[in-house]
């Protein structure tokens, strides 16, 4: 199907894909006087006096803002905010249909990280979350820090921690399913953006040996030349043993090959230079960095890529929809590690022990059950912490 | 029916009023992959090619942001971002239910001047416009006419120019009802903050003969002392006689009386030293300055309150669902003097020769015909200027 076709036409029919209505009668002279003047008052008084009834009365309690400066869209990089908007229209829709989170597009026209964090927390009062999307690195990891420190709702990167939390799950069961463990085994992460550094905190953080970053110039490890400093925090915690060299050099005899970067770039013969029942996570899209077939014939145990028509596919949308409606439920004031770690937890555990094969390590996107049972395991765990008001 | 507990059950119940919904179905994969990735990449790549096509393929089209900083919510006055909610919240439903237009609530976390100006600004990509509500006098009258120049959407202040178009078309009426002349007649105007102020100018720009605006300290005329800037400006333009002294003063052989003040300041013996058929709009609320039998016994022949329960009711929802619409679906850069008397004419026009009497010289807020009639004067005049995109 051409689905660029097809989403043109269905973004001009409709100008776009969403509404914002209604949830109470506006049919009768005294339904305006109760949804909006004089009865409207008495909710607002409530909120004066107590300003945490802004979760009772109002929609605060279930809406998100989809915040992003169009900077990193999809793969299309730089496009601006007004390209962006399909995007997080997209995104607001998927919120609303698998976590019934009201969600709405703040695309904004500045890509000054101080504006950014700025214009977020005066926008804030309106909403009970923000989701920072398709904001380019290194500038995303400051406003996500900055913002969760500096507002007292749950702030979420999802292009970082939606991707770590899904990788996260699918290679617990990968692991579980060839019989290696976590503690075990090396993982080699070729992409070293938001999402591949993301990924690898939340792996290390679940007990991973080892991981190997690899950007543009090969293996990053602590000291080389021209780091970032997101890239320089990160060499400090992986490449233990400092290994040099390009990705065909690093990737021998690892365990785990994980891609955030571009299509074609891992090759049949590199995947058989690795560990025994090795698991390559290609999450390159449209094109993924090795097709599974070719994996699979370079000794690629389990497979997973991006895309819905091959099995195994890594989708964000098992996670922040879920992430969201927990947090929300418990009225979290944040998003923590321990919060993040029990989604992805929560994600691996829908395939059951007897289900798990090298075809189905992860769940399917319009599974309903997924998002239920990771915003449970998201609000238990903000309630455990303590960060709820 | 007492309207505060209903308002707060409902409010309760629904947690607010307002949802955040999808236009389109995304229930298989190929529904995904139209409306989200990869497909979505293509209405991207389209606006990023032509900025304007945000307007064929986004919610931009259709979708307002209800902007307040919840300084003069209501009676209630500054109470805050959070509980200003409800009300703009409630707006939104009314610009949908009214005008099918998109309005989302942003209520901003600073009363500076120049940081609300460049919040906007900063999120206005995802807005086809920006109604401003609820921001209390003198910083609305910068913010708005700062966002005019700045912003290519338009930009409404309700407070000010709603209820001046809605008094403009019910004073036509009723002049055209009692047969006087707008040209031979003048106006007090009781209270003199952004409604009264934009009332009078709309009038004036009928051809009102006169206008003497009323604040707490008496009657404002060129020089009177401790004029802020907005009233030194109307003050240049009205009350050309320069009267001094209190409303009762002033009221007296006048032929228009507008208040958009306090309870029960006018009596019934003003009214009866005003000129021969009087027309009274007491627009407080929920208590007019004078009660519509009151004002009768002093003479009056026309009265408008702002409340459902008494003919003629002053009510904004007339003006702002059918302004926006026509300005949306012309493709406005802004809402001139122009547009807002042609939406005064027009919500004059649904009252016909015919219809017209002491008791009906507004439509009544649930007209369908009124926002349809609206919108389409302010678009053809919006065409007829050429200030559409």
């Amino acid at each position: 199907m051409d689905f660029n076709k097809l989403s043109l036409e269905m973004h001009e029919e409709n100008k776009g894909k969403l509404e914002v209505v209604s949830k109470v009668r506006v049919e009768t002279k005294d339904d305006l006087s109760t949804a909006y003047t004089p009865g409207v008052a008495e909710p607002c008084r409530k909120i004066n006096e107590n300003p945490m009834d802004a979760y009772k009365y109002t929609c605060k309690a279930n809406t998100i803002a989809v915040v992003s400066d169009g900077t990193a869209v999809l793969g299309l990089g730089d496009i601006g905010p007004l390209a962006a908007i399909p995007v997080m229209e997209g995104k607001s829709i998927l919120f609303k249909r698998f976590g019934n989170v009201d969600a709405f597009p703040i695309c904004l026209d500045t890509k000054d990280t101080e504006e950014i964090i700025e214009t977020v927390k005066r926008i804030a009062p309106s909403f009970g979350g923000i989701n920072l999307e398709d904001i380019s690195a290194p500038r995303c990891f400051e406003i996500e820090e900055r913002l969760k420190k500096e507002l007292d709702i749950p702030v979420f990167h999802d292009d970082q921690h939606g991707t770590a939390i899904v990788v996260c799950a699918g290679i617990m069961n990968a692991l579980k399913l060839i019989g290696k463990k976590m503690e075990d085994v090396t993982a080699v992460v070729n992409g070293a953006g938001a999402a591949g550094i993301s990924i690898t905190k939340l792996l290390l953080s679940f007990g991973l040996k080892d991981a190997i970053l690899v950007d543009r110039q090969g293996a990053i490890y602590e000291g080389r030349e021209g780091l970032n400093p997101a890239k320089v925090e990160i060499a400090k915690i992986t490449n233990k043993n400092k290994e040099a060299g390009s990705l065909a050099d690093v990737v021998k005899g690892k365990d785990i090959f994980l891609g955030v970067s571009a299509p074609g770039v891992l090759t049949k013969e590199m995947v058989s230079t690795m560990a025994k029942d090795s698991i390559i996570f290609a999450m390159a899209n449209p094109t993924p960095e090795i097709m599974p077939d070719e994996a699979k014939a370079g000794g690629a145990a389990v497979v997973a890529t991006g895309r819905s028509d091959f099995p195994n596919q890594i989708n964000n949308v098992l996670v922040f929809p879920g992430i969201f409606r927990g947090a929300l439920d418990a009225r979290a004031t944040g998003i923590t590690e321990e919060m993040k770690k029990a989604a992805a937890v929560a994600i691996a555990s829908i395939v059951k022990d007897d289900e798990l094969t090298a075809d189905y390590i992860i769940p399917d996107a319009f599974n309903p059950e997924v998002a239920k049972v990771v915003a449970k395991a998201v609000a238990d765990e903000a309630v455990k912490l303590g960060i709820t008001k």
